[in-house]
């Protein structure tokens, strides 16, 4: 694999595949401009995508197949008869060292096991875990929350795994010098929780090295108080949670709507109100893009050997811009060698075999 | 206990009491004419502020205790060392079939210990559970969820008993003709989610009977959604996604605060819209009581022998009072009674010798 930033993209996951990823990568160029990608999927459908995009050719790679995976498929379907799908391909070429990450659109279950499958675990990871960071009440400060849905069972040890990607995350690419860690519970008091939580929170007591400072219990409100770096959980919690967090925005955004046109005199108010929004509208702006989930698309596939990205599926253009630009920027600062640095710091992984830099992906 | 309404009230719970307890009691007075009240603290404190509530006197009864348990205090140590509290001398009166209902704004922990341990659970019910509803996008439409954290691990069965009461209570006190009920997991395909909630599905699938239609798995943002009316899960993930939500809530509240005021155009903008925001300012209180923490105030220990609600801590007198009105709706309908009867047809808890009127807490 040459120097530099070769990303690999499933050119036909997503619902607005393969517009979006075309689209999407050329915006994401203008962050990083010496990225290079290699798009999986239907040529005829990529091909003249990709030409009408000015300058795109000379940075992207089309590799035909017919083949792709669906939204309906069943992962270990999709893992058994998906050998040639876009998504599959995509992988394959982080595992072969062809490119530094791939990102995705498609079917998040189907993505994982595949991952899984051809990527493997970091030496001292158990359980690969998927990642978000989310907005918080402080402004310019977001939190890093894992896992949301890879693990719905989860060992003690399992989550300190995951403190440990978090810290990594929150250190290397959002910059917080100290990364706060606090495990997602019931209460903060010490003998609250299942004995899993309990568990966790001995060993990241123990701990004689982390990527950032322990800092004990967090409840569901602190995840958006901005208290907290790295919000750690099992899968069955972080995924309900995440999904609940989005249902709520959703459903504030459709009671505001519902109220200013409820009525006539509020459709009144709403228009009088208009050359104010007008004038406010940078500010507004500001706020919708602090809110736009696009904004904060892209979720981390961490502890594998290769760097994988999930895009949400419905997401447009900008959004999949902004999730290459998670790929970057965890290609760009080795994330991957740093979590191996630091689960050897902890004891973990060190020594073993299967731990070394030409089996990483992420460029020397 | 004579026929009508007497409500239980521990004038000492919470941030703001006595005051809120007395004057909630007040408000709730309006709706309830009939209730009549036991109210236990500080006769000191208690004893003014009832007078300065015209009418009150006549319907109020104080019951002079100096203990009361604070909201630092461990459920274990409230349970041994406060049997003078106000706490539990307010639950005792439903215990003794004094009253009909107990309503504290007091720790939650330690009104869990003592409420079960006082009023016992429904033949049937393993596990007492918390709940409460909140809004969704549907207007005018409620969900119910539980468990909120009264029950960190639980088996299948607690989690089908669960349904049964958040099914009645949809039924019953949301007037739902058939509530559909969801089981919150990861996603809403058969083979998702761990083996409680799998086995949770396989329950609610063969029962004969349920107060309402079991419709699968939920997700998280279903919760707001309006496709579902009683959201069952366990205490821990229910806790950490209640809390997370009124998290979200406040976030996105601080956000458009920022948003307005953090520019001289953002408040210039925001200053010209005031006209219109007063003329449409009743579409924008009717939203601010759909939000309204307080509204939605009042969470129910349900499945217990005798009815307990517990209020937000920080809540203010209109709060309360919907806490009273949660515990009075109960009542007068009887929940406990509609609980034994269904758990009957479901062939749960029958021809238990502990199931009988005279035990029951709300009147005949």
């Amino acid at each position: 694999m040459e120097n530099g930033l070769v990303i690999s993209l499933d050119g036909m996951g997503g619902d607005h595949a393969p517009n979006i990823v075309v689209e999407g990568a050329w915006l994401a160029r203008k962050k990083y401009p010496q990225a290079k990608f290699i798009i999986f999927g239907d040529e005829k459908k990529i091909g003249p995508l990709i030409k009408k995009h000015p300058g795109l050719e000379a940075v992207m790679e089309l590799r035909h197949t017919p083949d792709y995976v669906t939204s309906e498929d069943k992962p270990s379907v999709a893992l058994r008869q998906g050998r040639n799908s876009s998504m599959r391909l995509a992988i394959d070429a982080v595992g072969n060292g062809e490119a530094h990450c791939v990102v995705s659109a498609g079917n998040t279950g189907a993505l994982m096991a595949m991952a899984k499958f051809v990527l493997k675990a970091l030496p001292g990871i158990t359980r690969p875990a998927i990642a978000t960071y989310m907005p918080t009440k402080v402004a310019g400060h977001g939190v890093v929350m894992l896992d949301l849905g890879a693990n719905v069972e989860c060992s003690p040890q399992n989550l300190l795994e995951f403190a440990t990607l978090g810290g990594v995350f929150s250190r290397e690419i959002m910059k917080t010098a100290e990364p706060r860690i606090g495990l997602l519970n019931v209460g903060s008091e010490q003998m609250k929780g299942d004995e899993t939580v309990k568990g966790a929170a001995e060993l990241l007591e123990a701990a004689a090295h982390l990527p950032g400072k322990y800092i004990g219990f967090v409840e569901g409100d602190d995840i958006s108080s901005g208290t907290v770096d790295v919000v750690v959980t099992d899968g069955f919690t972080g995924n309900i949670v995440l999904k609940a967090i989005e249902g709520t925005a959703k459903l504030l955004g459709s009671l505001v709507k519902q109220t200013l046109f409820s009525s006539w005199l509020g459709k009144f108010g709403t228009v009088l109100c208009l050359p104010g929004i007008a004038i406010a509208l940078p500010s507004f702006l500001s706020l919708k893009k602090r809110l736009d989930p696009n904004h904060y698309n892209g979720a981390s596939f961490m502890g594998l050997k290769g760097l994988c990205i999930k895009s949400h599926g419905g997401t447009n253009a900008v959004g999949f811009a902004n999730a290459i630009g998670v790929a970057a920027e965890m290609a760009l600062i080795q994330f991957n060698k740093k979590v191996a640095q630091e689960l050897e710091s902890m004891g973990i992984g060190s020594g073993s075999p299967a731990l070394s830099v030409t089996e990483e992906t992420v460029p020397a």
